[in-house]
C-alpha cells in the first residue's frame, strides 16, 4: 500500500511539473511602423535592425524558457530595444522642438490588470523600468515629468544625464524637421504648420513594444517611445496611455501599438481589440485587422500593433510600408521581418 | 400649379424645421462621487451644491434649447462648475503635496471622435477650454504641463496667476491630508504611506463632468478635475485620459467618470461602456451598472459615472454614498440629486 502511495505522489509531482513546463509561451516584439521601404534600406542597416530585434527576442526568450513571467520578459525585451540607438525609445529617442529628449513608457499585467506608465521623463535610462516601478511600488498608474523622475530615482531606476540620449542621427532628424516645418510655415498659419503631422511619418516617430504569454497563462504588454521629432507643447501620445498604446487582460489578449498616436488614443486601440474579443467574440487576428486595416485609416491615421491572445495565437498587423517585428515561440519557431 | 409648388416648399421647410426642433436633447452633469452623507451635510451647504449644479445645467440647457451643439453645452456646463469653488475643478481645485494646483481636463466629440485633453496645468482659468482648444486647434489629443499652458495662452484661453486657485477650504484639506499622511508614515514605509490612497476619498478628490445629446443626434462628453489632495510625482488620473475618464461616440454613448482614477484607467472605463453597447449590444444602464456596481469594486476601486446614449437614455451610476448630479431634458424634465 505504501509503495502505491509513493507512486501516486510521484505521478502527481510529474503531472504538476509537466503542466507547468509543457505549457507554451510566446513573445512578440516591434520596433515601430512607418515608411520603411526595402528600396531605401542598405543591407548593412537591415542587418543591424534585425540584430537589434534578435537581441530583444533573446532577452525575453531566455526569461520565458526558464519559467519566468510574461511581465519580466516584456520588460527585458523593451530594455534591450531602449538601449539600442536604432530604435526611437531610450537611447535612440528623438528630439523635441526645444532640443530635449522626453520619453514615455507603459506596462500592464494581464493577470491583475495592474499597470504603470511614465510620460515626459528626461533622465531615466530605461523608462520601461520606471513604468514597472510605478506599477509595482505605487498605487498610481501614471506619473509625469519631474515627479515621475523623482519617483523613479527613489525606486532604484538608473538615472542618467539627459545628454546620454544624444545621438547625431536624431539631432540631424530634428534639424531636418525644423527646416521642413519652417518652410511649410511660410505658406500656412505658423501655429498650425508646426502642429501638423509629418508627411514622412517614419523619421518623425517610432515606438518599441513587446507582448508575451508565459507558461502559466499570464499575458503582459509593454510599450516605450521617444515621442515625435520636433514635438511641442508637452504633447503626450498613445504609448504611455493604458487602453490606447498598451493593454493586457488574461481573459483576452495583450497588445502594444505603434504609429500616429493621436488616432490610437481616439480609437482607444488596445482596449478595443480586447473588447472585440470579449464582447463580440472575434478572434485576435480579425479584431486587430479590423482596427488597423479598416478603422484606423478610415479615421485618417496609420500604424500597426502586435498582440498575443490567451491561447498563444499572435498577430502583427500594420497598414504602413513596414514594421520592425519579430516573434519567438516555446516550440522554437521564430521569425524577424521588416517589410510588408 | 404655382400655388402647389409654394405649398410644397412651405411643407418641406416646416418638415425640416420640425425635424430639427422636435428632436430631443439631454444634458447630464456630475460634481464628483464619494463619501457624501446627508448626516454630515448642513442644509445651507446642500443648497449651495444644488445651486451650483443648477447653474451648470442652466448654462448647458440654454445652449441646447437654442439649437446649440452637445460639444458647446458640455463645455459651458463644465466652465460653470470650474468657476464654482465648491467643486474640485478650476477655482475649487485641491492642492498637491507641494502646495500647488495642477488641473486636468478632457473633452470628446462623438460625431468625429475628435478629442482634446490637458494634464497638470497650473494657470489656465478653465482647463476645459484648453482641452477644447487642443481638440479644435491642434492635431494633438493630449498636452501636458508648461507646454499645454503655452498652447492655451496662444489660443485664446484665459490665463490667471496660479494664486487664483487658492481657497482656504482646500488649503486646510491639504494640511489635514499631510497630517494624516505623516501619522501613517510613522508606522509604515514612508514612500508607500505617502502613495497610498486616502481612507476618506471624499476630501481627497473629486471631479466634474458633463455629457449631452443635442437635437442633431450628436453626443459629447467632458471631464475636469483638480486632481487628488496631497498628490505627488506628477500623478495623472483618469480625467484627462480619453477612454478612461471621458469618451463619446455617436454610435453608442457619451460618458464622464469620477472616482478613484487609477481603477478607471485600468478598466478603461468610459470606452468599455461604449464597447459593451457596440459589441455586446447591452443597453446603457446595464453596461454602466455592470462596470460601476460589479467590475469596479471587484478590482478594489469606487466611484461613479454619468452617460447618455444616442437615443437620449441616460444613467447616473455610482457605488459610493453619494454623487453630486443633475439632468435636464428637452421635454422640461429635470432633477438634481446628491445622495443614494
Amino acid at each position: 500500500m505504501k509503495k502505491y502511495s509513493i507512486l501516486f505522489v510521484l505521478i502527481c509531482f510529474a503531472a504538476i511539473l509537466s503542466a507547468q513546463t509543457n505549457k507554451k509561451y510566446v513573445l512578440v516584439i516591434h520596433g515601430g511602423a512607418g515608411t520603411i521601404l526595402q528600396s531605401t534600406m542598405t543591407p548593412e542597416k537591415e542587418k543591424l535592425y534585425k540584430q537589434g530585434l534578435q537581441n530583444a527576442l533573446n532577452a525575453g526568450n531566455t526569461i520565458l524558457k526558464n519559467g519566468g513571467t510574461a511581465l519580466n520578459a516584456v520588460e527585458a525585451a523593451i530594455k534591450v530595444l531602449e538601449d539600442d540607438s536604432l530604435f526611437n525609445a531610450g537611447k535612440g529617442a528623438v528630439f523635441t522642438n526645444e532640443g530635449k529628449n522626453e520619453l514615455d513608457a507603459s506596462i500592464m499585467d494581464g493577470k491583475t490588470l495592474k499597470a504603470g506608465a511614465v510620460a515626459g521623463v528626461t533622465n531615466i535610462r530605461n523608462p520601461i523600468t520606471a513604468a514597472r516601478a510605478v506599477m509595482d511600488k505605487s498605487e498610481h498608474v501614471m506619473m509625469s515629468g519631474k515627479g515621475a523622475e523623482l519617483f523613479a530615482a527613489a525606486n532604484g531606476c538608473t538615472i542618467v544625464d539627459p545628454s546620454y540620449f544624444f545621438t547625431t542621427q536624431r539631432w540631424n532628424d530634428l534639424l531636418d524637421a525644423k527646416k521642413e516645418d519652417s518652410l511649410k510655415a511660410l505658406h500656412k498659419d505658423s501655429t498650425k504648420a508646426l502642429l501638423r503631422q509629418p508627411d514622412n511619418h517614419d523619421y518623425k516617430y517610432g515606438t518599441v513594444g513587446a507582448v508575451a504569454l508565459d507558461m502559466y497563462g499570464n499575458l503582459a504588454a509593454a510599450t516605450s517611445t521617444g515621442g515625435m521629432t520636433d514635438k511641442r507643447y508637452g504633447r503626450i501620445g498613445d504609448s504611455p496611455i493604458i487602453g490606447a498604446g498598451t493593454y493586457a487582460d488574461n481573459n483576452t489578449c495583450a497588445v502594444s501599438c505603434t504609429g500616429w498616436g493621436e488616432y490610437f488614443i481616439r480609437l482607444v486601440m488596445a482596449k478595443t481589440i480586447s473588447d472585440k474579443m470579449e464582447f463580440a467574440h472575434e478572434n485576435l487576428k480579425d479584431a486587430a485587422d479590423d482596427m488597423i486595416i479598416k478603422k484606423l485609416p478610415a479615421l485618417g491615421g496609420d500604424g500597426g500593433l502586435i498582440a498575443v491572445d490567451k491561447d498563444g495565437n499572435f498577430t502583427m498587423s500594420f497598414d504602413t510600408d513596414g514594421m520592425y517585428r519579430g516573434y519567438v515561440k516555446s516550440n522554437g519557431e521564430t521569425g524577424i521581418e521588416i517589410y510588408k
